[in-house]
């Protein structure tokens, strides 16, 4: 069939719309309709050649909502027109890493995923021939795909599409960074560094379980509104700081932070970010993604002291399992999104929500098909 | 009263054996005669010099057990014939760190510790009108010694000291450090750098929880015989390994460690450990001291695919809770510690015990007064 798509040609350039071809499912393979897609910093990543591993071409995105238009051969779990989440951390439920009960890494398609291909070895997408790259095992930026039966969440009915695609990604990186990675209980102190889409979505995971300070800290004073909307209890500006950011949130959290969170993917606040934990237990979570090469560093009195430093990826969520749970809490109003997805552009002008994310102006584009 | 000690007069020098004066218990602490003390690298860290924060004079020696001779004015705890082992890490069980319930690391004295006195701001030992500093709040280089009563473990009575000793450090850091800070649990596979006298005791700690591979890994292929004997399983000489260490390591456990421990203090080593984890899952546990300044590194990659950086002191042990217990396990035959014992000093002797430390010749000397 034909479809449209967004193609990143090469690093660095602007994506273009293409009709392509797309192959139907193969087995275990499943064909949707994507409704929406959010346009999330890593497509960014990727799109402008900063990350090393980028394959061209590829359609990016990786954070949609769709319908199942078909299946293929053995698929069990999911039927036509099923409402479905796509997964870039599939869970297959019986690799080593799923059954370890530890972890979210899921590894049976990890392979293939990382060349920009389908489990079976080749791409469904193609131009006049030439075969065109999945991007994340999703490929969001196309109106339709084809995902792996295990890298799709089902989800409820009634849920809307240009909402809860932010849950493929973000919603659930910071929120599932909270509850799966750092567990995060009621009456603790939280500091989050970077209040955009993840930290604000931390935030709200750590109102959700009760915590006590929530503090956020960003150089962006525009940040504090939103923030405090999703919880945030005090805002600490480093520029604003006189001293020592990390002695002033130490001093700020009674001692020192229970939690932190880096969001943003800058070594230098991934350290800070572990240094203004509490002594002896304070749990430092690595959330941001730092450029190729680059290292984080401290003394190993600070982790010998008892910090612990951790990381995760997509919040540590187990997809077919949890994301379904996270779309019940936004239907519940237990979280919220509306306010996160602040542009709504039509496909063509997908390029532009990369424009407002550089220029700061958007927390969350969303491309609606 | 007047008790024998060895002195350490300044950074650099021998230990000199003195007769010391040593004031009597006040409130809240008391008088214990050191029967047994056991020679510890972090006693030779600031002999040597290389501590930045050593204080002298000073009598060193941290590791100890022995006999309570007098109590101060409102000590309940203890009595006048109690078998003891002084604690540098005590547990007063009301501070905020023992009330957590997540760290063994009590501040309630704390600062005093540091600065080489006792609570009240003042030292017991003099010689000749001029304070001479305690060490660790523990001070067993001297035949008698005053401790807080929150700093002692009471022990059974039928435990030999000159054995026992080694559980008030080295036993409880390295046996500490997989039960209590890495949680290891039956089936692990865990890998262990540096087979010293902590390596030796995270290896037995492994065992007696259940691991399945323990991989010991040291350039000394003279340390083999006695870490099979306390249940290693693989050795790995990495002088042996042709291309690189870790991935040789995470081969050799299907995948990588689930649990790894650094027991040299070296930060090259610290990042392999960290490095060699199973992605996913893997946690890793520094418990050697590194120099001063020294820094450790990785990409935050490691982090955030699902390894855990930890570290811990005093094997995370509560020391009047756990250090009963471990004696028990000593002397029900469910961990070892004679076979570590590798040397018996008198007093007069105690800078042979360094020598030998030096040479590495010893596992343990233990000094016995």
């Amino acid at each position: 069939m034909k479809t449209r798509a967004a193609v990143a040609w090469k690093a660095g350039a602007p994506l273009t719309i293409e009709t392509v071809e797309l192959a139907g499912p193969k087995a275990g393979e499943v064909l949707v309709e994507i409704k929406a897609t959010g346009l999330c910093h890593t497509d960014e990543f990727t799109r402008s050649g900063a990350d090393p591993e980028g394959i061209f071409p590829a359609i990016l995105g990786h954070e949609g909502a769709g319908v199942v238009v078909d299946v293929g051969p053995g698929v069990t779990t999911l039927k036509k027109g099923d409402h479905v989440i796509p997964l870039y951390t599939p869970e297959c439920r019986q690799c080593k890493s799923c059954l370890s009960r530890k972890t979210n890494l899921c590894t049976a398609i990890r392979a293939t995923q990382g060349k920009g291909l389908m489990p079976d070895g080749s791409s469904r997408f193609s131009l006049d021939g030439q075969p065109i790259y999945h991007y994340m095992g999703c490929s969001t930026f196309a109106n339709h795909t084809v995902l792996p039966e295990i890298a799709l969440a089902k989800i409820r009915e009634d849920a809307p599409f240009d909402k809860v695609c932010y849950i493929g990604c973000g919603v659930t990186t910071g929120i599932g960074a909270v509850i799966n990675t750092a567990k995060v209980e009621a009456g603790a102190n939280v500091v989050v560094f970077g209040l955009g889409g993840i930290g604000l979505n931390v935030i709200q995971g750590a109102r959700m379980v009760g915590a006590n300070k929530i503090v956020g800290v960003d150089l962006n004073p525009g940040r504090r509104a939103m923030a405090e909307k999703f919880g945030m209890t005090h805002f600490v500006n480093p520029k604003e700081v006189e001293g020592d950011l990390v002695a002033h949130l130490v001093a700020l959290t009674d001692g020192g932070a229970d939690y932190s969170f880096e969001c943003i993917g800058n070594v230098d606040v991934m350290r800070q970010a572990l240094e203004c934990c509490h002594r002896g237990w304070g749990v430092s979570v690595i959330i941001g993604v730092a450029g190729s090469g680059q290292e984080i560093k401290t003394r190993p009195f600070q982790l010998v002291t008892g910090r612990t430093w951790k990381g995760t990826a997509f919040g540590g969520a187990r997809g077919r399992t949890d994301v379904p749970k996270i779309v019940d809490w936004y239907m519940d109003g237990k979280i919220s999104i509306d306010p996160l997805i602040t542009h709504t552009l039509k496909l063509e002008d997908i390029n532009k929500g990369f424009d407002l994310m550089h220029a700061g102006e958007s927390i969350r584009a969303v491309v609606v098909f």
